[in-house]
């Protein structure tokens, strides 16, 4: 246990096997423990807190319940699973949580057995718990499995192929709705709590059964009486729940429970654990549960920096440049300002994009699809289709969503939508599920793609302008996350020509040859290693595709050692486009070094960590163009 | 007009507005001559036609009651919609469907203003829609927007996500679901009707308008009456129709109504039309509807080779090769025999995918999981991590739609998932939408993914087999549509070394290195090749991920030009592999030319037709290996 502070339930607690033993008081005594530990080392190492504030009972409840980790407990996303976390085996480690080689903010397979599926992006836990118990079905054993969700998450398509399929094949499985979004009045408490209640209760669902078994006797009628009770109990559902959606997709629905009430969420739990075919509770938790400045900012304690236990106040960060994101938000607002059919869209990530600026500023330009990107592209197509200018702004790891929806509903039809992609390159702490490290090898072989990068913030407003103005078919730009380089950003707009990069330092012996964030630090080794007397010619590309083959053409007539330098995995990136070029053209003297991430998954950690790492900053760059000079006795592509 | 027939109604329509004059029975005269006219001229060139004879009397009220091409009809795939090319002024060349540089099979927005959102993927119509309901919100024009959706569309998640965002955007739209897979007793439909026709009635929709502009002014109790009101005819539609799902997600429900009843469809869609928010209209139709054949076998006229119009039975196909599709099949129930972990599943494809035969043999050991490729792959990770070996056969242009699924779920856990990509490389008439030539580029970067294509049948077998004893991690096997080549079937399994290739041919002047169906047409090309006096080397490549590193090199230092050939997108690919190889171990002698698919999207055609345009054939691999050696002026990419 970390610090001081002494926890009478949670000190007994390593696993879930030593609280099963737990009376309902210890349980409750055990989430206040579970509470007060997660606020205290939250508070000194920063992570998402919000959400696991919310998830702090059913967490126990669950783990009391059900066998774990023989039953299965899969969650979805993760940020509401710290204290699933904490009550399996990592209580001691929990202070590492999101930092270089400590524990994921995610759900991850290889960190425990209690982690049953890996998460990050939405709405991904039901299906995996589908196909947890298809295999259960199979292999004979005889493990429960429990898939919880958060309604944010609800919105992703996922979720209702899952449910659907779910539905389809009748076999027991449950899902928890974990809603910290909808608040209920007291007297419809009332009444759903009293008929959830009823149609858990084992007699309920013996007489329920008993009919079934009689009525199945009746040949002529019996089908239909069986059809009416079950449509009787869908109905009254249907008025005084909101399990309408459920039921539909062929889930038996429970609820809305209170999430915070140990007696009933275990109750509900027991009664459910063994009911036949696939079960949804539905409970409405509060975001920030138990801890006051989270209860009363949720969207600023969602994920947290450290911060003052007793005023919930983060220390201010060091003025700095403006965040990419930042810069792309205005620059949206301005170019709205002086363009009508202008419209930005985001999926669920206004804050995140920065597109909550237009949101405030014009409201009607504006949309927020959920989580659900599939639907934002096609939307924007359909958008496009009739005259407007879409901007979809989606992080680049979340764009992996809609690929098919890129190439078949945009691109296929040469629609003029623009792709704004953040969080392009490796992004720290949220580790190997958001690196959005695949965008320039997923977007390159789409026909008629125009892809960008800009080297610093002003050259994004350039960019962004520059796509405005594109004639026709689809045109993306990503950039990184966090804070920009500080240059003086241009009030006015410049246009970009299309397929045009710029020469930014002349030298003799390397060329690298840049693209977007790596742009700055190749300066940066160019500047080191004049100092050791190699003089390196620096490229900003700023266009992966179209290349600019003029350029490539004299660099490649002038140098015998070029270097690409792309935040983005190597196989079919940057560095792969180049590599196409100089084959194809046979420019027999010259010998490419690609370098970018290799060929594997980059864990999680801060951003200078995995720079060193993967050697993507001005020292790591510096060494790659030294060994290009100086090689090693053999290297391998990645 | 083709033909000797003549057709009193149709001979008098070109475009909609031709019959926007029509009475009841007239229009239903036209309905017959459209389906009269779709059966002689799809019974001579093929085509689709059991959905195009369900959705006739749709087609033709809604271009009766809409104002298109003004107000917009989006239609969902595209197999439902030749009655709408045949009113929109195509019939002339309807002769043409399907075929090299004539009518699409699909909707394309190029071919007419009719066609306003190209389709091919399922469920795609419903966000193009809501994506011109918001262009219209902001462009103040006044136009109507219908998507028109089958049922097997429904179960893809972008529907949901669509029609969730349409229900909170709360904007005019309408939705009809052309359902032909249910059936419903009398009884039900007799109150079902009875309903649906008195919510639509504009008397009870401007009561319900009073009523709720009454309550308004009444402060308390106001909002309570609206929403018991609202709740009330939800709560009946539960009981006595289908359409809780939709209610759900915030559309008004109006159906089941009878697609094939003009009067009914003129009425109700008249009376929805001008009704607020998001509305569904469910109708049920008949596949085939008319026709006999159709009628009684469903499946076996869903696409059609040309048939005899009067029996539906077309002329037997020459004895053939197996197909692919069939090989891959049997092998599946072969390996599931020996290996009880193995299961295998599919999206709405188990006949296109031959897992039918599994699904006849050993059904416990199959799933379809609907069209829904998303949850698919994760659900196999799901599988996976209990110790099931998933094989996922789906076409590769429909993997699309999970790419983030398989980095996010499947490689990222480092899970042993099978995938079958049906139908890579161009696949003939379907068309741009179909055309599996992507997967090698989107598969290729990500981390731990193996990548196959077999040369032929056999060694499609032999791949599955190394697959299924692939030691952990994600393994892709890629083959063509259409039939193998007839070579001898290997009755047990030879297991393939991972990352190996074969030297099929020696040569001494240029390697030809092919991967997958290009390899028999590469060896065709050095046959001929070989009278001119040129000897090539053959390669059959086998991998794709990991490439035969030691083969490359001994190739690369024994030749001067080396030709790749894939049936896959130039960029990115099998070709860009190779790239990237030589230009990182300076392989400085030897010219590389790619020879694939171009960076442009191809159009439909018979598969004959699209090789020789694309050179994909054995002459046109020689007219490539014949430029290499005596090169023209100037080369580039693509």
């Amino acid at each position: 246990m970390s610090g001081q502070q002494s926890y009478p339930y949670l000190d007994r607690v390593n696993v879930p096997a030593d609280f099963r033993g737990f009376t309902v008081p210890e349980l409750k005594g055990l989430s206040n423990d579970v509470r007060e530990f997660l606020i205290e080392v939250i508070s000194r190492t920063g992570g998402h807190l919000g959400a696991g504030l919310g998830a702090v009972e059913l967490s126990v409840a669950l783990h009391y319940v059900f066998n774990t980790p023989y039953d299965k407990l899969v969650w979805d996303v993760g940020h509401q699973a710290y204290p699933h976390k904490i009550l399996t085996g990592r209580k001691d480690r929990l202070h590492t949580i999101r930092q270089y080689n400590g524990l994921s903010g995610f759900l991850k397979r290889s960190e425990s057995e209690y982690d049953t599926f890996g998460a990050g992006h939405a709405s991904t836990a039901i299906s995996a718990a589908v196909g947890m118990v298809a295999a259960r079905e199979t292999s004979g054993e005889k493990y429960k499995v429990v898939a919880i969700v958060g309604d944010g998450s609800m919105t992703g398509g996922m979720v209702y192929e899952g449910m659907n399929n779910a539905g389809f094949m009748k076999k027991d499985m449950i899902v928890v709705l974990n809603d910290n979004n909808m608040s209920i009045a007291p007297n419809v408490w009332a009444i759903s709590n009293y008929f959830t209640e009823l149609i858990a209760d084992p007699r309920y669902n013996r007489f329920k059964k008993n009919v079934y078994d009689l009525t199945g006797k009746l040949d002529q009628w019996g089908d239909r009486i069986r059809r009416a009770t079950a449509r009787l109990e869908e109905g009254i559902k249907v008025i005084i729940t909101p399990g309408m959606l459920f039921e539909a997709l062929g889930f038996r629905y429970f609820g809305p429970i209170n999430g915070h009430n140990m007696a009933q969420l275990v109750r509900i739990f027991q009664e459910v654990k063994d009911l036949q075919g696939p079960i949804l509770v539905h409970a409405i938790t509060q975001k920030g549960k138990g801890y006051r400045p989270a209860e009363l900012d949720e969207q600023r304690l969602h994920g947290v920096t450290p911060f003052d236990k007793v005023t919930g106040v983060s220390p201010k960060k060091a003025i700095g440049p403006p965040a990419y994101t930042k810069v792309f938000g205005t620059a949206v607002v301005d170019l709205a300002r002086r363009t009508p059919n202008l419209v930005a869209l985001t999926a669920a990530m206004p804050d995140g994009t920065g597109l909550d600026q237009l949101q405030r500023e014009m409201p009607e330009r504006f949309y927020d699809v959920g989580i659900a990107e599939q639907h934002g592209v096609t939307f924007a197509a359909g958008l496009a289709t009739q005259g407007a200018i879409p901007i979809v702004a989606v992080y680049s790891s979340f764009l992996q969503r809609a690929f098919d929806q890129i190439i078949h509903d945009v691109a296929l039809q040469h629609l003029h939508v623009i792709f704004a992609l953040d969080r392009a390159g490796v992004v720290g702490a949220d580790g190997p599920t958001h690196h959005g490290v695949f965008d320039l090898s997923y977007l390159r072989p789409i026909p008629g793609m125009v892809i960008m990068a800009p080297k610093d913030e002003s050259e994004l407003r350039d960019m962004l302008y520059t796509a405005v103005k594109h004639s026709g078919g689809p045109i993306a730009i990503r950039y990184p996350r966090g804070n920009g380089l500080g240059v003086p950003l241009n009030p006015d707009f410049t246009l970009l020509p299309v397929g045009k990069g710029e020469t930014l330092r002349s030298g003799t012996d390397v060329a690298i040859l840049a693209i977007g964030d790596m742009v700055a630090p190749s300066l940066q080794a160019a500047m080191a290693l004049a100092h050791e007397g190699i003089e390196c010619e620096v490229v900003n590309m700023r266009f992966v595709k179209p290349l600019d083959e003029d350029l490539l053409r004299d660099v490649l007539d002038r140098f015998k050692a070029i270097v690409t330098v792309e935040n983005n995995a190597i196989l079919g990136g940057f560095g792969g486009a180049v590599s196409e070029f100089i084959a194809a053209t046979g420019h027999a003297g010259t010998r490419v070094t690609m370098h970018g991430i290799p060929d594997r998954f980059v864990d999680h950690g801060s951003p200078a960590e995995l720079a060193d790492e993967l050697g993507l900053d001005g020292p790591g760059i510096a060494t790659v163009v030294r060994s290009v000079l100086h090689p090693p006795s053999s290297l391998t592509v990645g």
